[in-house]
């Protein structure tokens, strides 16, 4: 057991949420034959939307094949991918996301856009399914034959769901997906997850910045690109101009989140369809300046440099948290280290001698 | 190689920078006697300055044995620790974090306060000297009977350096030092580390708070428990007010870096002794608030066993990364994701594979 759990020997499909999953070949029983990939990628690539959903189960799966499918899918389409415009989405609870994603969407939609919504929900690891991405808070988007939206993948870990959701960004890249909108809530780290794997990234907020700011998480400001203030509409209005002008102010001292682009703050009305377009020609704005500087282009190859490491300490993380006897003794040491009967050195190398050393 | 790389056998002493060092019975020559630790530590708690400088010697060795002593020490003498207030200082160049640790411990010092002056620079770990603690910056504190400064440790990793900077700062602290300054610079991640082993985090500012905020690193602000805007003496005492209230507006919309406690802005001048002791009264009422509320303890429990999940990713990454194989193949890997020739997940899966599954 130890020796399976440490060494990773043959294949470790069962447990690491798609992390990492060489096949196996024993794992599953021989009901049907391997699927034609390259048919596959060539569809995605047409843009079938029913090849893009079965390629993005595969990638969701955890069980070693399909695992292993999606990934050589991903393979082969890779050349395809990297031509949309990623555009992440978040805001506190009640900002309107939704209603600004079905507005957002079905604009660009209308004008001939290819638009694929994702989400990543951290929660959605607990309650096991995904209120996020759910297309009956978008109706009008869902039906929209330009649009796809897929709920964030449910279950497992945050590392799983973050590859998931990356990996299937660019899987609606290679199928023509131009405008990818990766929207999260505010759990956990998903917002510096999804800064990670975008190009442009949006805060949406309330009006009443002071109570607003209060409640959002530390260092969020610093990497919007842009602040949207929702619901500027009917008596809300001047207040969002004033919610407005408070955020550029403080925006004013912060580190821009883009080198060579003015984080800027802005308003909108979502439920009215207003300022809708004015905050799409921020991010063609965005867009040229970005390219032209060479900034996308390297900020998209540090994402990527970023996120291979990023998934050797998920693995490495993994696979030691997991292993029985770390698994046993892990709560012990914690509470032995916080009474101050051990020192957190002495608790690491009694875990690293009996997990990794000889008896 | 690959064995004993892989699985840490036997201990591995010689790369590892002290973070986990079992001890190596051939990995010295037997040329003193291993050194009485009960007697060491005693005399570090009756204030023996030698004795607390021998075992902090130990503590920062990279060597198999004298790192065990220091463990073995720190392990006798952690029920003494934990009674002193320990502050992070930071700020930009300039900022006179020299000048303020010099008058401010000065001031302590006099009033008959024990403090120990430490320091966090990962550039010497470039430079394999210190300039940092440097007891030439602070004359007149170096030569005072109550003060103990320390340079930063230098050489190895950054986590090398935390390591060693955190357990010297608790053997201090048994050897009866009631203040503790932990100085940084910004460089890397330096201050989040001093802000995960500190009470209270002081940021040291200059005069014009917009500039001087634009050269500040991301999230800093959020860290702070105060932040003192220095040099407010002669034709810049009235900007220093001015940027003082400007700070002060920002920190209004910032989280709290502590629960329950209220991050304002201060003027002093270090250069002229002036508003040292409001600082102090400052971090006096931090001091009772936090305790009063659990607030302290708490931190101090969540840091150490934060502590304990760092140390053990450090180990984890180390190992990996001194992997023959992997330091042999990182680079192209990174190069053939970065170039879309390669997936990240699967070249995640080839290292694994190689490093830890059969061949």
């Amino acid at each position: 057991m130890t020796e399976e759990h440490l060494h990773v020997r043959k294949g470790v499909a069962a447990s690491h949420d798609g992390m990492i999953a060489p096949p196996r070949k024993t794992f599953r029983k021989k009901t049907a034959e391997p699927p034609n990939l390259t048919a596959i990628a060539e569809k995605v690539k047409q843009g079938s939307m029913r090849e893009l959903a079965k390629a993005i189960t595969f990638i969701e799966s955890n069980a070693g094949d399909h695992y292993l499918y999606g990934q050589k899918l991903l393979q082969e389409l890779l050349p395809s991918t990297g031509k949309a415009i990623r555009i992440g989405i978040t805001g506190v609870p009640g900002a309107g996301k939704s209603t600004f994603i079905e507005s957002f969407g079905t604009m660009l939609c209308d004008a001939g856009h290819r638009v694929a919504v994702l989400a990543i929900d951290p929660s959605s690891s607990i309650s096991g399914g995904s209120i996020l991405g759910d297309k009956t808070r978008m109706e009008k988007l869902a039906k929209h034959s330009n649009a796809f939206i897929r709920p964030s993948p449910s279950g497992g870990t945050l590392g799983g769901v973050h590859r998931k959701t990356r990996e299937t960004m660019l899987l609606c890249e290679a199928a023509g997906f131009d405008v990818i909108l990766i929207e999260t809530v505010g759990v956990g780290q998903s917002e510096f997850i999804v800064r990670s794997m975008v190009d442009f990234f949006m805060l949406l907020a309330l009006t009443g910045a002071g109570d607003e700011l209060q409640g959002m998480k530390k260092g969020i400001m610093e990497l919007a690109d842009a602040i949207v203030v929702n619901k500027a509409d009917g008596v809300n209005k001047q207040l969002a101009e004033k919610t407005k002008n408070e955020f550029n102010q403080i925006l004013h001292f912060l580190q821009p989140a883009t080198k060579g682009w003015i984080s800027k703050a802005y308003t909108c009305s979502a439920l009215k369809n207003e300022g809708m377009d004015s905050i799409w020609s921020v991010i063609g704005e965005f867009r040229e300046t970005v390219e032209k500087s060479g900034v996308l282009n390297e900020r998209r190859r540090r994402q990527t440099k970023e996120w291979l490491h990023t998934l050797i300490m998920e693995q490495l993380k993994n696979n030691f948290y997991r292993h029985p006897y770390v698994k046993d003794q892990i709560s012990q040491l914690e509470q032995a280290a916080m009474d101050g009967d051990i020192t957190p050195s002495q608790a690491t190398e009694s875990l690293f001698r009996e997990v990794y050393g000889d008896k």
